[in-house]
């Protein structure tokens, strides 16, 4: 912050807890990941190598040395987690998370059929080695999960050792939370929030308008993902009421 | 240009009073403003630090050196004036100009309730300091202003000293000037610039079809603002009629 | 690939005639340029500079020797092309090519009437200096060409003389091979493909439910064009079944 503005909702500072971002790298280079960090670091909490992008990148390793440096955790999408259950190849995916020092996983079954009790069992598993993100909700658009189904899903993911639990949304924003216009399932979210702490949870939310609905609902300090780099600052500017859109929520209060 | 082509229109040349280009820039890191400047420096000639961006990023003195180096000006969003004004802040907001040596500022009531005779005061104020860009339109999409009241309002903050006006549309390009899905409100841009000479206006246009209907219809060297860096090269050769859209349009004359 | 993951679609391998990937840079700096290189060099197989776009960045020889140096072939957009053509500027454009040492080109005529012998013409005298690519198909959404007379057009053009032959769909993906909403005129496609070999089309394909259409119609190895330098890596992951969208398409096989 280079100047001073009264009356600006205050952040939660790192480590977060809560008011928590995850930024979305879907094939960034060493000097782009750098460019983003060097304008807000201290907005990311944490940065998700989007699905299986990490399989095709050519710089994996100079990228997460970028990102280690900078003191901020990264982690593989779920779905590269699925690809390696899928083939029966768990006990790879967990020597390649040492391999490559990674610090969270995330386990969901957004494109995969999974028993929930093996679900769970993942997750207990993979957090003796690593901190467990779950993700609940799933990919194809046609497949719609009733309020109190997610509810259950995620206090169950919770319990079996998920740090955070993760709401399904894509990098377009157009499944799982949200219809498939990006409009929001409002219904669905005001319930979960009355079973499950805010703090618990990650909301994917790559669209600006969706971002705003979070802000305006739960505040400033909600977490949320999927943000790509370029929508870093503006996030933060949404959070703050700084920009257009909560710029008189914010200010009423 | 490292080749000839007859018949292109006749572009004018920095500084520009016509055929002036605003970019917008929503939280760049220094490579990435170096970046845009290295491709296509000739062809902007103002940039924004877009809303309240400035805020937040960690980056701004180093950033606005990299501008003033390219002889380049830059100013804040309108959004950041409103954020001090409302505040009772403009005093702070004065010395912040200052501060950063910045030479252009933005005067505008798109998110608050401003009395208009209050915005020339400001704008007259300011004019003092900096040269003054105001700008007419609300970013609230349910807020509608008659044309009649746009070229009021617009000729009004002229008189108050503003050195050209804005018209209205956001980062996305749906307020204002256009209709939410994008479409422009073309009765009244013309009704506008019936009254309103083109070269005291820059139209926000972000998107490329309407950055197509302004240049057909006032020219290659209309005055357009909110351009994504990425897009000042597509830009370019829209005014140019090299690029499909109107590559027969300026061909036909 | 820094892990490996089993049945995965086999890919193609450099110089690909089929599995190939064309991307559009729309007035790239020399550094972003390098970014991407940095990241899926070993995905690209040919590099666009986007319509004109050349015309207007200041740094095209530097860029073009990046891509030079990394063994990467690139044209100029094939309105580039028309802009010269429609000037009876033709021999400047062989001149052009020379000049910058540009080893293929395209010949179009997506924004200019041109009698198809003209056209064919051009496609035989250019390939006695270049590498031509042909596109089939117009830049305005209005001019509808029935599937059979795409077939005589693409027939006739790669014998003619041209490499390949691409299909029109835009940076937007929203005409020629698609309707404006950036629906697939599956039809179309599949008449085409039961007339001309995949291996001699190259599909523009530049949103991401376009790319899936055409891996789960044609295969990984199907060519894409029109690919934008950041969805380069998220392509890769389609064609290799390791993003939703195609995940169960290659499992089930």
């Amino acid at each position: 912050m280079h100047y001073f503005l009264e009356n600006v909702p205050e952040r939660t500072q790192k480590p977060r807890e809560k008011g928590f971002t995850m930024v979305m790298d879907k094939g960034l280079s060493v000097r782009q990941a750098e460019d983003f960090l060097s304008v807000g670091a201290n907005h990311v909490d944490i940065i998700k190598l989007g699905w299986a992008t990490s399989y095709v990148t050519a710089n994996l390793q100079d990228k997460l040395n970028v990102y280690r440096a900078a003191g901020i955790p990264f982690y593989f999408g779920g779905t590269l987690f699925e690809a390696f259950a899928v083939r029966n190849q768990f006990d790879d995916y967990r020597k390649l998370l040492d391999k490559f020092q990674v610090p969270f996983a995330e386990v969901s079954d957004g494109s995969v059929e999974m028993d929930h009790d093996k679900k769970c069992e993942y997750i207990t598993e993979l957090s003796k080695q690593v901190t467990v993100l779950s993700e609940v909700g799933s990919k194809d658009e046609e497949k719609i999960i009733p309020p109190y189904k997610w509810i259950e899903l995620m206090q169950k993911e919770l319990d079996a050792g998920a740090w955070k639990v993760i709401g399904e949304a894509r990098e377009g924003g157009n499944v799982g939370l949200f219809r498939s216009s990006g409009e929001v399932r409002s219904g669905l979210v005001q319930e979960i929030l009355t079973k499950i702490p805010f703090e618990r949870i990650i909301w994917e939310a790559p669209q600006k308008a969706q971002q705003v609905y979070f802000i305006k609902l739960v505040g400033a300090n909600v977490n949320l993902g999927n943000i790509a780099p370029e929508e870093l600052i503006p996030l933060e500017t949404i959070r703050l009421g700084l920009r257009g859109d909560t710029f008189n929520h914010f200010l009423d209060k």
